[in-house]
């Protein structure tokens, strides 16, 4: 149940293999990140995680890159070390340049500060902005 | 220094309304938003909020939609309605459809449960995610 | 419970009614607030709260009007409406201008910033910061 | 981008120096923190966050030491632990006693203790605290 | 996609009509909740979200009222007025008692203080406590 | 003040001890947590604390599992490591399976998720869930 409790594909029972045999063919990937050795704890979460997350993060009406930028938006701001670190990654893969990386950056950063201004201020709703 | 403080032209100073009037002509909107005459309260910030906010979401690596997306999403994490309410109607006048915004709240929520399930289960970072 | 169940002094029991006593004393008002009203609801915490908060509260190495500004701090970071108007009420109660009121929720905006920005720049920590 | 990238005066742009030379003037230091060498990745948000800090946290209504307790309040509430390293030997700097940060500590937990109480208990706003 | 935008019955589509028909004969309800007929804004989201929630709140090593308890606790932490409303009303039909509540409260402060505490003190991890 | 400082039996002063002391005879434990000796900094921060977590964490309407199961959903939600480890140790004492663990992290996740769909989708109180 913990980190040091990483479930290896050669000791996974027969439904866990199948989580991790779809997230390799889906990600072209050699092997599965720790996130998923470590939800493998509990095969249901496993699989219905992974099942969400692969509906969620296909191309749409938004485009794989945008997706990412989005992840990492909220993992920052969730202060979540791990998630950042892969959704980086991911984020790279679809195409994240330094630059933009540096803009998404501050305008997380300009999102949480203003955030913080309008909650301060108790900002009334404008009427426009009302539906 | 309230919502019942809300600071309106007429009655601004000097430098409050060289602020309105950029942030008018940047916009190209009649009126400022109910959070800049809040701001108002304190010149100083009004101008260094605006003057940052126009910098950061110009367009840049990431066009102004992506931008608003990324507020909207660092909005809903920190539950700031005020800010979800402005930048959503920001993110269409850019060019939101509700196919996208309805792409845009999956990913935020998903990304806020992955990010629990990764905390909880302590999970240890991927030596191929060290950097 | 919930909002609609305030416990007025009248039907208020013994224990809760002397907790009442104690914070009407201590803050020289003439009623308490809505907060109290609701703890009453449990009343071992409310006991426990108002015994914490008049220890934590009073006059020590901090002066009260520096606690009642790092209490609005924590509150607008929180997002807790109730708190904030509240501790906004005894921070001016405590001495605090409008000019105090504007550089506090610029420390407070700012420091929101800055945390997103060294998070999601994984900043490492400097040997000098080190202890 | 990451912490691996720090970026040290020797490799530094011209522009990026300008701002590093203005961190060590104003603060009196030998070197910047690594905060503002990750930053560096990016010269826009390095140049204007700086600026907005210098701006912010100078003397004014409130003094520098009251500005670093608010700071640390709110980086300890966002679990940011660069943030709360460098915030705290700031303000141990600026003068605050092992007493001042027991105090703070103290304030900063029941905080958030009692923001969560007002929200879980759904506490209806006095009328005495609209404004 | 707004507040504005509920789906009723009447109006939704077929596969929308389908995850409504389910909740209501899951739940025993004549009519679904305003956050299901927000959600059906996006029936991609509206179908996930209900097959996800009905597997993880069904009974299992916890029952019901622990897992409606736990999601109190999340809600309250994450400050979602609506979420508490909803999730203490499927509470109280699971069977939690005003103490319950009472005391649910009390260790949600407790633990949103501590967690502070523990944070701020910066507390090195036990040699007992690492797995 | 840092985790460099912890403050051991040995060294501490009569009042700390004898909150040691106590928290040694109440959970069976040979030592206190890396917690403790961190909060004996300010001694009455200590003192406070242990008296109010005794209170909150006895066996009362709510029995000690279901506590510490709530304990870890909010340590969990806050992202705090340190009081994810110990109360998972303390809920592990209290007779929490695998299976229990799963299931708290599932709910977890899922109410993280909910929360931010219910936020950013605006959704409106049904009159049934007003008090």
């Amino acid at each position: 149940m913990t980190s040091k409790h990483l479930i290896e594909y050669a000791q996974a029972s027969a439904d866990v293999r199948a989580v991790y045999d779809d997230i390799k063919r889906v990600r072209q990937v050699e092997d599965v990140n720790n996130f998923w050795k470590c939800l493998a704890a509990h095969p249901p979460t496993l699989r219905r995680t992974w099942e969400s997350l692969k509906e969620v993060m296909q191309p749409g009406a938004l485009d794989p890159l945008t997706k990412e930028l989005i992840y990492v938006a909220v993992s920052v701001t969730n202060n979540c070390p791990y998630c950042i670190a892969s959704h980086l990654a991911a984020a790279r893969r679809a195409g994240m340049t330094d630059a933009m990386f540096g803009e998404l950056q501050a305008v997380v950063g300009m999102a949480n500060e203003t955030n913080r201004l309008a909650t301060g201020y108790r900002v009334p709703l404008d009427a426009a902005l009302q539906d």
